[in-house]
């Protein structure tokens, strides 16, 4: 460790925005010791490093709860596709050719992508987890693995026992880190593949990542295939009861809604951008809330975005709620920064650590610069994150009391070394 | 003038997206005199100033074509309205009170965040615009001003004839501007209004700019109280016979397409920000593309946006298109660079000297610096600025040659300044 993690550390003069009751705002000074928030109040004058947060607002750093973080190799690559199969088709021979340092070096480069717009911690589903490991433990965040599971059982088991020892290395002991199962789809993987993850998940005190009813092909198929909807059919083989997080979920009908809401330990991740761009639709979300179904947010690979900034997904989560339902108040300001903060939180698991900025959670905490020219005047905070807001305001990033970005720098990754690398391993594939 | 028009500069190694031919992209150099593209080739190695342009992307700085320059000052304020109407009924209010020092101030804060995010030309339509004017002329950009009319024929002549000679004084003869008429839309001028517009704008030689079908209520108004949908109603009235631009134009049946394509000098701007967040639906950009109707670009005020980003807008309106038709296809990235350059141009009358690189036209550029963690690697380059680009990738700005931008910095205004003026211009009308 190159930081004095005993140090204490005091965030002055910002405008707090906990997440810890609705629309709260507070302005005080945070106190930061061994990682962890101290208090929130005016008392505090003394510390080893009193930042001058005049002009920002203080909130918990975003939580991007689902990612292909090494896709960002694809960023921008035959991403103009009719619809997610066809984009499929473009993306799986490559991901056949994928090498170990592809994979470290893309992670690297999304990690500091992550950091740049304010993220913190992020839930991966893709190949070659070790090195994603080792990327975001070099970045300073947080990562929940998923180990990616296709085909059928036989290859479940094989994939499970060779790739879950190399991660559980990678990872050593680090309570930064947690592996999770991850069976891609309903349309890539047998209902052993399934059975054997939720099992595995079981076993394990993790939780399962999936992807689930992104497009309604999907729900076509499933009817066909199952003669259940997607969901159902998950519920049938017992998968909904492992604490789950479930990426997409548009295409969700009534009576997948009760499935869902009678899981305590299920979320649904809602990917706004991904899914406007792919043209899969537009998730429920209102229904989530008022269902009281926790919807997290996420940004999907930056291959089908083409970005991963919860800064930038946060807009958009708003400007689709509205304008799929034609009622503004389909999700408030509000309520998409609690999806990109707490909610995300809760669906991996990490509320009682992350999420929300009070006394006894860990300091992963954004400073929001809105002393610039597209945040001016601020008005309502909460509009001006989610409608104003760019990554060039987010200005200090920490994470568990570590400064990762300070004044718009990255301090954990050298970028220019990321970007190149990167591009040199994206040549190198479209070359094999 | 502070700078030396006279002197040449060279922009080197840039990739060039002139928009002179659909997904053209060409590695050459740009070389600029007196304000004037003189040539783009690899043959130019001299030049008073040289810019080394590698790893950017040069193209024509953005042209936001519906816009209400001032309105930065009711950013994110009571901005979460459940319709159009309710929210201007939270807004005219507080537009009773302002004043000229209100509409300088916002009007200069609000060119920054143009400049800052690559645009260098607007159509604006608001009060006091001769402050506006100046703002502008301070900031270095183009202004296509708009004289907001509200009400009857009778308070229409009065205006045009007490605010036309303060802004034509304001503009002093510069083709840096042009004043239109600017009748604010159906549901607040008569029809005299507009019919004493049109007679304006035709004598005057300029163009007509309004707001057209933003919402389904306007529509239905249109029906009962004219007997006619909208753009029936001013075809009706001659309106659209004069060049004239529509902002919005969300609502259009079939009859309507025809009408509209019938006129040559007629052009609709799409606000897709301002469309999703009030809830207003989806323009039918894919219409207009297929029936030859010029469909521009605008943000519409900050406002209802929040924001006054082209690069913004751009990715609204490529995810709004797709999402509302389910066809990605429904607007390619490049469709969304022309509406955004190409498109502005000729929807403002001036396509003959901005819109494109190309020799003989004004250097209205942008370069867009794409060696950045968010844009890398950067593969389809119309993808990358569409979907992937943020206002911290835009590098440098020129407009007519100079430059406005450079190297992330405003050159042309002191943005503290700007930010802290429109506060307390702000803060004075709500206390008035």
């Amino acid at each position: 460790m190159r930081y004095n993690r005993a140090m204490t550390t005091l965030i002055k003069n910002a405008l707090v925005i906990p997440m810890t009751e609705r629309e709260k705002t507070q302005e005080a000074s945070i106190l930061i010791q061994d990682g962890i928030i101290r208090g929130i109040g005016s008392g505090y004058t003394e510390a080893d490093e009193i930042i001058d947060a005049s002009g920002m607002i203080a909130m918990p750093s975003f939580i991007n709860a689902h990612i292909h973080l090494a896709m960002v190799l694809m960023r921008n690559y035959k991403d103009t596709a009719e619809n997610l199969q066809d984009w499929l088709s473009e993306i799986f021979p490559i991901e056949d050719k994928l090498q170990d340092d592809d994979i470290y070096w893309a992670s690297l480069l999304g990690a500091a992508e992550l950091i740049d717009s304010g993220c913190t911690a992020f839930a991966d589903m893709y190949f070659y987890a070790w090195n994603t490991v080792r990327a975001a433990r070099s970045a300073g965040i947080r990562g929940i693995i998923g180990q990616t599971l296709f085909g059928d059982g036989a290859e479940t088991r094989k994939r499970l026992s060779e790739t879950v020892p190399i991660i559980d290395d990678a990872i050593g002991g680090s309570d930064m880190f947690r592996l999770d199962a991850a069976p891609h789809s309903i349309y890539t993987c047998t209902a052993e593949t399934y059975e054997e993850a939720a099992r595995w998940t079981a076993e394990r005190g993790s939780m399962l990542h999936t992807h689930l009813s992104e497009t309604r092909k999907e729900v076509l198929d499933s009817e066909r295939e199952f003669g259940n909807r997607p969901a159902e059919y998950l519920e049938r083989l017992g998968v909904l009861s492992v604490p789950c997080y479930l990426a997409h979920s548009v295409h969700i009908n009534e009576a997948e809604m009760d499935i869902l809401s009678s899981h305590e330990r299920l979320s649904v991740v809602h990917c706004p951008s991904s899914n406007m761009k792919l043209a899969s639709g537009a998730a429920p979300v209102k229904e989530y809330r008022e269902r009281g179904i926790n919807a997290a947010l996420g940004t999907d690979g930056a291959s089908s975005n083409n970005n991963l900034s919860m800064i930038k997904e946060m807009n958009a989560a708003a400007m689709l709620a509205t304008i799929s339902t034609l009622t503004p108040s389909a999700a408030r300001p509000y309520d998409i920064l609690e999806m990109a903060t707490i909610r995300g939180a809760r669906a991996l698991g990490l509320d009682d650590r992350i999420g929300t900025i009070e006394a006894g959670k860990d300091a992963d905490i954004v400073l929001i610069n809105a002393n610039d020219v597209n945040m001016t005047p601020m008005n309502d905070p909460f509009s001006a994150i989610v409608f104003s807001a760019d990554r060039k305001n987010i200005d200090t990033v920490f994470c568990r009391g570590r400064k990762l970005k300070e004044k718009g720098q990255l301090l954990t990754i050298d970028r220019e070394e990321a970007m190149r690398k990167t591009k040199e391993c994206w040549n190198g594939i479209l070359r094999r």
